[in-house]
């Protein structure tokens, strides 16, 4: 079974690996703040020094960090990535990047003799817990093939996005919608309470029809519950909307709803939310027009 | 049993009135275009000649008709609603309308010795026919439990609104949200494509992530299928976010997506696609952006 | 020379009739309030106690009130306008309202037997004093000729913009255009401050520039001293954009931006500024983005 | 008199390079397409073969390129700007770029021992020919006092702004305003169009009011003739929106208008007219809403 190496341990990053752990691969884990690879020096793991000595030590490698700058952290410079790549690596980069990052990290991995999967997630914490993330996998049919035992522990449908670069551009098409969604429900919130209409009833109303949605359920109790632990963060939503909103400008599509969320979740992290949950931007409407939204019936 | 009279046999309100005598309702039913009645009159049901007659005839009225205006068509002059209402007849006007509009409908029927349910239905053709139509249901309780039978023979869940009003206000809330998540979701569809991602592959992912909903399952098929046969049409969907957009400003409650997504159905409306279905908001980023949404892989 | 009927001696009536008045033409003049018509009746005007009287003693009658339903308020009922007609009076209806209300109310005045000028006015308080307002005239040649000095003692230039209705629908235009600048240069005040820039670098950079007009000079200034007396009120403006993109849906054109700043309107008011100037926008911004705009260098 | 290098001969450039030379301050050009130069070399000015040259062989070199890549272009490389830079050389840089594009190049130039002076400028290709470019200035004092000579040949007014960076931030200010405004001006034109109002009555009513701007003037006849020649194109003025709103996006103001501005931009980009002058943002409302905007009455 071969060696993974795994790089970034956050939120997502901890129990992804967790799962490729559990699933019976041996782990070579790295993470810029040393304490969170504890967890796994004591279940046994091997724990790097740098991300150079990861690409030394393991098959494949996992990259899950938080963006364009942090991949670009992992890859370069004298303990990076890119130093300690063997011919036989492959580096698999899950992380929510740009499609120009995950191209040009592509080349860079090929040109240091390595081999390159583009397979962003889709799904927060919970699922990156449960092993069920969408993944969105991208690049040759044959080596997708040789480290699907590793992405199925991390999750599952996997889907075949196409090129490297799809990947990236696939996870910022269901963000787009994921941001858009969020907006537009703590819109519909704020207008339902603003009429006088009861919480528990918009929720029920919105249950039984053709917009439930599993992001409603549960962030429409999340909110209720005046919960904002950041599974998603507004900044990082806020992030993927100004990826995708730039994507779209390049390639002259007019994205008017989603430049106005873009727009609310600026105002949402300007207004000191942005490391709450994305279901924050509520808040942003709730200052606005001075509401309370999520106030349940005794 | 009570006699129902049923105004407006239209694309949503002919099932309804079709599931309401097959739960054992003797049925008045009267429509502007008479041919509509004809069905009815086959299976052996009243046809009245007038909204005033089926307010002689009938217990309780149900209206279904197309806006404000259509409304207060079948309630005034000599041959309205109102002009053949006794003391022990209740309406139940389940057409979507404005608060404003429904707020002044139950006070002419009370005023005319009536009495009046405020019960929009939320759903489309299917629903309807199927009788799994939400039904948002507003007035005194007494009042709702007498027509309990009527209303689950026409959808479930019946969700208890409150005061006449708010169940237009209700429905405004879900076609809120309606019509923004149909717009969002042509702008990822439009950007996806713009993209190069496979239609495929981003209904695949769409529906393996919180973002899932019954109405993307639906329109990204027909999309799909180049079927935009009206279930909702663009007008009718745009009609509500105008209203939303209404009451919203007089609430000072800013909806920057819901104004967006009003402009899009505009536009929509503008390129002449007013009276195909909500999903052919697709065709404003075609026709803008050049693209084809929905082609599928061979 | 002709008696002239004023009705309505708002902050923007006032002024006017007193123009007309010291262009020699004799007045009879009425106000709901009717402490507002004092100063007249001190400079020998007659004050009549009803629309009705006023249509019985003038031959031509202005009409400045606030909305279609003060227009509708003042042409019906016993007292109404209407009820005072003569063949021979001419309604010069100068109101910002809707092209349709502009329209019902010519029908109902040629339906009365008078004739009927739409001819409302673009500019604030300061060209209502001086008589510099611009007079957007539409009706019949001829008819537009014989109300000539009344029209010139208001403003100029006066521009004929074609048949009833079009008067309002071209006051539309430049208060779409008015509004739409106005949250535009709040927009950029906000981003200018936020970024460090001095308040009065930004202003002598504007009036440098193809951006320049009186409409920045005059509400930069006003910003700055915190002087957000109403000249023209945020709701009035709201109003006008409101009617702007109903227009505009009923026609399909999209309108992204005025529907942008048709919200940014809304959460001014709904914060509690409505009935101040529409500069106060700007308020808006530094409530959600916590900055304060117009800070002079000492 | 010191001897003034220039970088960039476009557009924009030429006709600032000729001021300066007019001015009587001997030339040192370069520009990457080369036969640009030839007419500063018939009028007797040396023509550099790379920005080292230019460097070495004048006192201060103004840079006039097209967007930060440009900037980076200019600076960097063997054959580069800093390459040839010596300690008493002042680079003026008067491009559009983002004020961490200029932050970087003024660290760059002083670590190779030059002088950096933040200067973009306001204004199109008509005040580049009559000098009459607003002079966004920023550095210190002493350092813009010693070249205000130069400035003072391609612009008055100039405001000093502040510190490098300001300069850069000023020109996103003005130019967020100049693309909010002529969005706003299309949106204006193609509802009053939708209205049968006469494009002649709206350009002078607009000439009357408050909302009267060179702007208008300029477009307006433009839009008229049906004369789109790029004074300014409207991918420039898409590029400084994106910048705008990812600077605003940076500091939590949001700018909803603006934002939808950039769409509007973004989808006239897309349909073609990229290249073409931004007064080319009508034919996206012309083309949505096919409306012929700009019909003179004959």
């Amino acid at each position: 079974m071969q060696t993974v190496g795994f790089i970034g341990l956050g939120a997502m990053g901890a129990p992804m690996a967790e799962n490729v752990a559990d699933a019976g691969y041996p782990l070579v884990v790295y993470n810029r703040t040393r304490s969170r690879t504890e967890p796994f020096a004591e279940r046994g793991e091997t724990v790097a020094d740098s991300p150079a000595e990861v690409a030394e030590r393991a098959d494949s490698v996992v990259v899950m960090v938080t963006d364009d700058e942090a991949l670009e952290g992992v890859l370069d410079g004298d303990d990076g990535l890119l130093a300690g790549l063997t011919s036989d690596t492959t580096v698999i980069q899950m992380s929510t990047v740009t499609p120009a990052a995950t191209e040009a990290a592509a080349e860079a991995v090929r040109d240091a003799g390595g081999r390159y999967v583009d397979a962003p997630v889709s799904g927060t914490v919970g699922p990156a817990e449960e092993g069920t993330l969408t993944v969105l996998a991208a690049g040759p049919e044959a080596l997708l093939d040789s480290v699907e035992g590793i992405l199925a522990a991390i999750g599952e449908p996997i889907v075949d996005c196409g090129a490297v670069g799809d990947g990236a551009r696939m996870k910022l098409f269901v963000n787009l919608l994921l941001g858009d969604m969020m907006g537009a429900f703590a819109e519909a919130l704020a207008f339902g309470t603003s009429q006088g209409l009861s919480y528990d009833d918009m929720l029920a109303v919105v249950e039984a029809g053709a917009v439930d949605s599993p992001l409603y359920s549960i962030k429409g109790e999340n909110i209720a519950d005046g919960d904002f632990e950041p599974r998603f963060p507004v900044d990082l939503q806020f992030k993927d909307l100004r990826y995708a909103v730039d994507e779209a400008n390049d390639a002259g599509v007019p994205l008017p709803q989603t430049a106005a969320a873009r727009e609310t979740f600026s105002a949402t992290s300007g207004l000191g939310h942005g490391e709450e949950d994305m279901a924050a931007v509520v808040k942003f409407f709730e200052n606005v027009a001075g509401l309370s939204v999520g106030e349940r019936e005794s």
